[in-house]
């Protein structure tokens, strides 16, 4: 979800990593034209060419009344001047016809070609095209004074003012360089990085022509060409194809060739660079190498092709080790890797065992210690502080659900008092300490599972629960020690998708199932009234509006629309505290007897009776706290792997962290802040997958410049600790709110959990496998991983997923609950039996390679090469950015 | 919405246009290589061309173990085999490197070209492509063996089930021709028309080859090539494509592009007319100034295009009046008004005034009456069975629903019982004596707003309601027969896209409107229980789960599997039937005190006391007999404008009837059954737009052969009458189940009505354009409209729509909703002075142009086509079919 200033200011940034993506230097990239394509394309990659924005200006009404008018427009997808209505297309895919590339080749090859023309105005630049032609004076002054005319443009406001440029014929004056009012107007300018230059295509048909007049221009230093183009930038290159008209031979469709043809980075890159007639041609030449070729009889030529989200340049561009590689093969493997995206091959140093006692902690603050200041210099963006409003609002939202569900698990040992007190003192200890301090801390459903078991044993038992949960969590604390000192967090190398997805999708049933049967529980609380059944205590249930609302609200396209992004922004940003609004609003209203939330008036723990600090022992037998150990061990394990699974994915590559992860220190800080929360009788809390997510997504930094449609690029996150501390301060604030929160209905509280989980399993590639299950091969959508797995396989596998997920749950809702910990931590060893069942060209696929099969011998890869004969087959889809594998819609 | 058995089963008539289609000799088609375009191209209008299926045997496992193996098919569009996967992927369009294309064609060149190769078997076919070559006799045994080696094909059965055929190497038996078992069992043969032929190409590198190997042969009789081909079909072409592994000259990618050229119906045509190479090579010149390019830096060669809605090639498709236009400027004017696909240039022949008095009408009669036999033999098809079926659901829906609301506006002087009888007695007979049987007769809004209104005149005034209601049944009856006397049906031209929009959201926001105020009216009778009050006769409502249900499933994509389409396509088709009982489970089961469908337990009118016929005076004086003439004039328009609307929305030249329209004889039948029903006291009938699509919908007859990712072709509609004639039948039987009808909550009805009402107005482009006055211009659709108009006159067009819409809606509401049919036909003259604010251009693109229009003077087109160069620049996109007003998938 994208947040009011998001979006980087500085537009540069966008188009910087073009050039160098387009020209990797791995197998089959083509050859650079100006020879030993290796050393060119590094230099190249450190060279960083201005942007070009390419205009076509088109001759008209030939032979009454000829003007000037720019009909289409590029800067990396094609703009056509939709000339009946008046305003610019849509961005699309540029396409032509083949002949107009091949005649404009040939009107090239016999043309005016000047490269670095020394022309320093529009004036010049006329001259010097029609000086050296062989053209009689009368044709040649006729022609000046046509091409000095001032082209129509349609310049097109955000707002959808319309505005022609004026049309006037025009002399040869002395302010020619002076920008036009509509050029200086223009908010296309805006649009374009500063430093972008201008390429300036005129073409059309000329009657008093004999034959056709064609000059390629690039200009030794741009220069504003006057009313030319329109934007008022410096001009790079000029290029003029003018001709009788022919049949069949169309001045406009070549105009476009050569935009089209400027518009490709890499003939771009030759153009600049040429030095002759011949370089240009060859720059050409290996264009045509590349096109990709559409049927005339299956391919309607005027349709038109939606930009794609993610360029082939994006696609093909490969780390630097892999640039670097110097075999095939290790090329192949490494690329092989880069496809799953998620671990490098080299496990990263925070992974990377030291051997000595709390010698990954040690190493954790060490690394930390240095980003320290940064981490809060780098918060001073205006984007942070709607980040703290989102994940504060998100934030709350989750305090109160699961305050709310604390409370009742417990028979009021917690409550929400206690969950928003936990959550600020918590969250924030855990924002100045930890190692990842984008992780937001929360309560989170297996340990509330946990928490319930434990409630029930210790009520079973006529025990004193909270000094029981006391030595549980000092227990836990310890173990958690023990696991930090023995660099225990390597080990998180060893959770492939198979278990996050698995872990993902046990919380997201949870909250599903504990959102319908509340919502269930509540007809025999506040049942449906029959007719004629004696009516006293009678009310009525509405089914959520709540969770539904916030859920399809969300599903809707992001917006990045300039105009009302204030007001579309804010609607979606807080449909989900809209939704609680609303569903707040709709039950006051009508007044409904619904549950509400239980929230103490005063500021003192919700049991009653009870200090703020538990004490040790209480009723308690002494031996206890030594058997408590039993319980912390199970739950030692449960919060190592919803840390650290969490962890894992918030420190995925594709989020390009530059700060690192702290996996030792976070689990540290956990630790610490289990003893904590467990003397104050608080929540106990570990990092929370989806709202972390959410946090991290609210924090992206962007590419604003989409002009022309260009996707925005993900330039990286702002890392800091800054916007997580101010959450939870606010948090904290918010306790003195409770008061305000008895009008929350809980049927508003449910819906709200049954989004989550909906909105958290849906987006895992498990449920798109699951959905194959019953899906007919034909209706399939075009998963890459189906087109290298066969259907079997990839079914076999879910189903194994979906056992596990199974046994998961009897376990969690049967008596065994207890040893549920030890299930999930089964997940990996069933991951590991799969190696027998499945081939890791599978689970490449599938999953990830597990440490050890990281270096799967090349043999093993080959055969399935083997049968494509073109490496290249599906390379480049490869390279797509992988999506998260949760929601980051999610609060 | 399709039916069970709705496809075609003579799959041959997909395919048997294609041919004429792609050719067709107007201007911007590419001349026949074979010189003189236009005779042969007529000609070839008549010739019918095999369907060509093709296939890539690729050459693997160089030099270890080779084998072919089948890895690409085409008929439309391309397959590609799913190596990894084992499957074949989803048809798509196929694309290809232009250098393949070019050193396809320098291999042909140099290569073996045998054209009517009379080769009767593989091993002849071998021995002469081997042959003539210059090969060492060592090298050429070795050939002739691995080209006779039998090929691996993955045979992919409908159910999923994977079959690799078999790849042991084989001698030459004498059993070569027999086809094997998987040949015969494979599933594809079954989607190929009988007369199918095959293309065999086979490719790949053989290291032991010194220089490439080329061969083109065109078979003169095509025979079975023994195993070579996944399907045992004779083979016209084979193509071999062999050579050294050579670095940038993949024999693969060269078998695909003869692959994709042969699939291309223009260059097959040629192929299979060719005399000597020099054709060949012109064919695929003459491709290759055809294809669209697309640049390698915007576009992933890898990406994969589905198959788009409808191929150019029907686009291109020109009716025959077109072809045979002589001045480029009439062709051009024919395709303006094609491309609106409304009414034909000069009036159809049922809308020509004859002049004499009940001329149309006796044309209609005399017209229809030669179609009158086979109206009911065009019905012995199994599809008509289920569109019966699908039908009758829909019309006791609608007559329940109706019934109700009709009982509850005339305080029961009518109730379901009249509606049931009466929509059986007037609709059977108008199935049997209509101009256009496919008409579905039923009660619909307007009439039943204005019946409304006579009842409470009656009331106010204390008249006699039936006795007065049948006069003015009498006068309706006479005015129409006026209408039909005078051929008043010919002005139905003047009822452009404006009108019948107008009216259709009028009658859809009637259908959204009585639908929530019904529902919100039950808060009042049966209000929300409030905690505390007292609680006599507390009920709960529940939002209606019917109407919304059904409304989501209705939207999902179109379900053509064939797997499980009994199963899932039933589910759909009875989506709203299902949706009801659903409603009226829910209702029963959980025992709510919701209002019910009052129904009478015995056969009798629901008034009580009166008898069938109703006395022709009653209680009201005589002179209200000649009285009633005033409002039967209102309702005379009403019933003219509801009945022809719907006629002319029926006979839509894209629904490509054969046996025309009736507009006189069906006002006629109105008139005629308008008198009956008023005789009897039941409801008035005319034909209802909704349902009527839908039958016609449900009548559809399409190709079933969609084999790789051929869109269904549309062949025309079983126009018959015995559908309509069952469906009345069935629900005359079915006043017999009215007691079973009391279960129907009244809710679950208003849901229904909800949903048509929704349905049926977010279908008309009217909807789309008022969205498009809330849509920033960045997110508009690409739709053609926008294309050519400027957004601010398609803004004032709406705008302009949107009041009338709310005059008319002002009218209806208001004690002058009398006055609402001559509102209503005041729609036609505002259309008409809209001629003084937009340009012909503007209006074409809006609406449609009035008759007196149709003939706009050339020039005044002129201006925008001399803005674009190209005339070709959205052409194409202009023969879309276009899509019926109404959403066809509602009941």
């Amino acid at each position: 979800m994208k947040l009011p200033g998001q979006e980087e200011s500085d537009v540069s940034s966008a188009y910087e990593n073009v050039p160098t993506g387009e020209l990797d230097s791995g197998p089959g990239s083509r050859p650079s034209p100006s020879g030993s394509s290796d050393t060119d394309s590094r230099e190249l990659g450190v060279t960083k060419d201005p942007l070009l924005f390419i205009q076509l200006n088109e001759l008209m009404g030939w032979p009454k009344a000829l003007e000037w008018r720019e009909t289409g427009r590029w800067v990396l997808f094609e703009e056509k001047l939709e000339v009946g209505a008046g305003r610019w297309s849509a961005p699309h895919v540029p396409t032509v016809a083949l002949p107009s590339l091949q005649k404009l080749r040939s009107l090239l090859a016999e043309g005016l070609v000047l490269l670095d023309c020394p022309a320093r105005s529009l004036l010049e630049l006329v001259e010097q095209v029609t000086g050296v032609e062989s053209l009689s004076p009368e044709l040649r002054e006729h022609l000046q004074s046509l091409l000095l005319q001032r082209p129509q443009h349609l310049i097109q406001g955000t707002d959808t003012r319309l505005c022609w440029g004026s049309a006037h014929p025009r002399e040869a004056s002395h302010d020619e360089e002076a920008p036009l009012k509509e050029q200086r107007q223009n908010p296309l300018r805006k649009k374009l990085p500063p430093g972008a230059e201008v390429g300036a295509v005129l073409a059309g048909e000329l009657g008093f022509l004999a034959q056709p007049l064609g000059a390629f221009v690039r200009l030794r230093d741009p220069v504003v060409l006057g009313p030319l183009t329109e934007v008022s930038l410096p001009s790079r290159f000029f290029c003029l194809l003018l001709g009788p008209p022919t049949l069949g031979r169309s001045y406009r469709e070549m105009g476009r060739a050569v935009a089209i043809l400027l518009s490709d980075p890499q003939f771009q890159w030759s153009a600049r660079r040429a030095s002759s007639l011949h370089d240009l041609l060859a720059a050409l030449d290996a264009f045509l190498e590349e096109v990709t070729v559409l049927p005339p009889g299956r391919w309607d030529p005027t349709a038109r092709i939606s930009p794609p989200k993610c360029l082939p340049s994006q696609h093909k561009r490969l780390p630097l080790q892999m640039q670097e590689a110097k075999s095939p093969s290790a090329w192949r493997r490494a690329r092989f890797e880069h496809r799953r995206g998620h671990l490098p091959h080299e496990p990263s140093p925070e992974l990377q065992r030291t051997g000595r006692l709390f010698g990954g902690l040690v190493q954790d603050v060490r690394r930390k210690a240095s980003w320290y200041p940064s981490d809060f210099l780098d918060a001073l963006h205006p984007q942070c502080l709607s980040a703290v409003l989102y994940i504060y609002l998100a934030t709350i939202t989750n305090a109160i659900t699961f305050g709310g569900l604390l409370g009742e698990a417990t028979d009021g040992a917690q409550g929400v008092l206690e969950s928003f007190l936990g959550t600020a003192v918590a969250g924030a200890a855990f924002c100045l300490m930890a190692g990842q301090p984008l992780t937001i801390l929360s309560s989170t459903g297996p340990v509330l599972v946990f928490e319930r078991l434990l409630f029930s044993f210790s009520r079973d038992y006529s025990l004193d629960y909270l000094p029981f949960r006391l030595w549980v969590g000092i227990w836990v604390a310890t173990f958690c020690l023990v696991l930090v000192a023995t660099e225990a967090s390597v080990l998180v190398r060893y959770f492939t998708r198979f278990t996050e997805e698995g872990f993902c999708a046990l919380i997201s049933l949870i909250f599903i199932y504990d959102a319908v049967s509340k919502m269930l529980s509540l007809t025999y609380a506040y049942p449906i009234q029959r007719p004629g059944s004696p009516a006293y205590g009678c009310f009525c249930q509405y089914p959520d509006p709540g969770g539904n609302e916030s859920q399809w609200t969300r599903t809707k396209p992001k917006d990045r629309d300039d105009i009302l992004s204030m007001v579309r922004k804010v609607l979606s940003d807080f449909s989900s505290v809209l939704a609680i609004l609303l569903g707040c609003g709709l039950d006051a209203f009508l007044g409904l007897a619904t549950p509400k939330l239980m929230v103490p008036k005063e500021f003192k723990p919700t049991l009653p009776g009870r200090g703020w600090l538990v004490s040790p022992f209480g009723a308690n037998p002494w031996w206890l706290s030594v058997a408590a150990a039993l319980p912390a061990l199970l739950l030692s394990i449960l919060i190592f792997m919803d840390q650290q699974i969490t962890a894992v994915i918030l420190n995925r590559a594709e989020y390009r962290l530059q700060k690192g992860a702290g996996f030792h220190l976070d689990l540290f800080c956990v630790a610490v802040l289990m003893l904590l929360t467990s003397a104050l009788g608080l929540p106990w809390y570990v990092s929370a997958t989806v709202i972390s997510l959410a946090h991290m997504d609210s924090l992206r930094r962007e590419s604003r410049a989409c002009a022309l449609g260009e996707p925005p690029s993900f330039l990286g996150i702002r890392e800091q600790r800054l916007t997580g501390l101010m959450v939870f301060l606010l948090t904290g604030i918010s306790v003195f709110l409770a008061p305000v929160l008895k009008f929350i209905p809980m049927p508003v509280l449910y819906g709200i959990f049954l989004y989550m989980g909906v909105a958290a399993i849906s987006s895992i590639q498990f449920t798109k496998r699951v959905q194959l299950l019953l899906m007919p091969a034909k209706h399939q959508p075009d998963l890459l991983l189906l087109r290298h797995v066969p259907l079997s396989r990839v079914h076999l596998f879910t189903a194994i997923q979906l056992v596990c997920l199974g046994l998961l749950w009897i376990v969690k809702s049967t008596p065994a609950a207890i040893i549920f910990p030890i299930m999930l931590l089964g997940l990996v060893g069933v991951r590991k039996a799969l190696e027998w069942v499945f081939s890791p060209q599978e689970l490449l696929w599938l999953d990830e390679l597990m440490p050890e099969k990281k270096s799967i011998p090349e043999k093993r890869l080959a055969p399935e090469y083997s049968f494509s004969a073109s490496d290249s087959e599906d390379s480049d889809l490869m390279y797509q950015p992988k999506a998260p594998e949760i929601n980051i819609s999610v609060n």
